[in-house]
């Protein structure tokens, strides 16, 4: 069929989340719901511990039904790797093993420089309360460790999954956001001086008859200070706008208070 | 005591993060662990829905006890923010605003920057539900989004705030400084929130009698126009101060004529 061509291609590019062992149904829930939310979808699992399918994994899914229903079961972390050209293992510790270690965006560039050799990756995550055997993590090529902090390393296996999925979306943006989140275009040029000079008159203006400068001595300054201000504000046209609005509304109520005591 | 100087001082350094009307008791226990793993502490709570003590926060935690049982109730996000130089507002969906939009890695490297120039700095995040509302969103100076699959975006709140703290000690650990963000110095410190929320205030009640609000309607929109300008500029103290003067300035007139009307 097309479309399981179309899911196999996408398997091929995208690395599967191999799961070995992984005891509570909420959490292979939400790491399906991580995969998803970062275009991953090829998720494996190996002998979860409270069998399958798993209500509770699809509720925790959250809208990821798909990934938690197209996931395929493995009697063993060998036969969930068989077909895959480089894997990788983390975990929470460092082992005392003969293996190259790697933070999650390492990692992440390593797996896209392979994907887009044509290899087919994937990443091995152990049970939650114990990680992966020496056994399983020599199954894999290099290790992924999480920069935690010393004193509280406690990160879960599906914040794990996340952190690696998050790491592979990022890495294809270049910095970019995705098109869903479009950026409001914004303009923040600032105005040009002209503009921003007719604010400082009006405003200028707008405090002669208050009293704001004191003395005809200290106005400069005050003038200068007031500019200074403004200036740093890097305010654009639109802004200026607004605040001649505002200077005039204060304006307008003065002159219409010198005209209630003309009318008076 | 030196365990409170030194928290004080971690305080300082490292971004608050603010979950403004959390629902669930787990999410906030588990946003705790993700801030632990990655040596984040402070944590500030805006009316979480279910009240406070929340045994299943502490639950959830899973040993991050001390950043849950140090949390901050704040009964507002303004009170949550009143100290802070500098905030971030996180959002899944991009709003019509007229805020800069980063992603989490941008955004903390701006923060590293303006922590390493003495800044204040936090990240609020919204309800589980609904997220941040418009007006809170305002209060912040620019916006985080996550790059997420456009097709499935559903991350959680505790999700999100892994993502962040993950970034916050990444970035910790490259070592290099962030050449493309410019450090501000630290003469352009920007006011506390608390401040610029005063300047917001005042500049609101001299504009009440003045007509400037045309409608009762207009009114919410109008301010939060005028809160986006005055916010982007990022004002000093010191600049605030001025601009505290010219509106006094400003409205001391219309009370001497209204003075003037009574005397004549």
């Amino acid at each position: 069929m097309v479309a399981d061509r179309a899911s196999a291609d996408s398997k091929k590019r995208n690395p599967a989340i191999v799961l070995v062992e992984p005891q509570l149904g909420e959490n292979i829930g939400a790491a399906a719901r991580a995969m998803a939310n970062f275009g991953l979808g090829d998720l494996r699992l190996v002998r979860p511990r409270d069998g399958w399918p798993s209500k509770k994994a699809r509720a925790a899914a959250s809208g990821a039904l798909g990934i938690v229903d197209d996931a395929r079961m493995f009697e063993s972390t060998e036969a969930a790797i068989a077909d895959l050209n480089f894997v990788y293992a983390t975990t929470a510790r460092s082992r005392d093993l003969p293996k190259e270690v790697v933070g999650p965006r390492e990692a992440v560039a390593v797996l896209k420089a392979r994907a887009a050799a044509g290899q087919a990756t994937g990443i091995l995550f152990g049970r939650e309360r114990w990680g992966l055997t020496n056994e399983e993590i020599a199954l894999a090529d290099t290790i992924v460790t999480f920069p935690v902090n010393p004193a509280f390393a406690s990160l879960n296996m599906a914040q794990a999954v996340l952190l690696v999925c998050y790491e592979w979306l990022s890495a294809g943006l270049d910095g970019k956001l995705p098109t869903r989140v479009a950026v409001p275009e914004i303009d923040v040029t600032p105005a040009r001086k002209a503009h921003l000079l007719g604010l400082i008159r009006h405003l200028e203006e707008a405090l002669e008859p208050t009293g704001y400068f004191r003395t005809a001595d200290m106005k400069p300054t005050m003038v200068q200070n007031l500019r200074a201000v403004l200036q740093r504000a890097g305010f654009t046209k639109d802004e200026i706008d607004v605040l001649h609005g505002v200077v005039a509304a204060l304006e307008r109520q003065r002159e219409r208070r010198r005209g209630d005591t003309a009318d008076g």
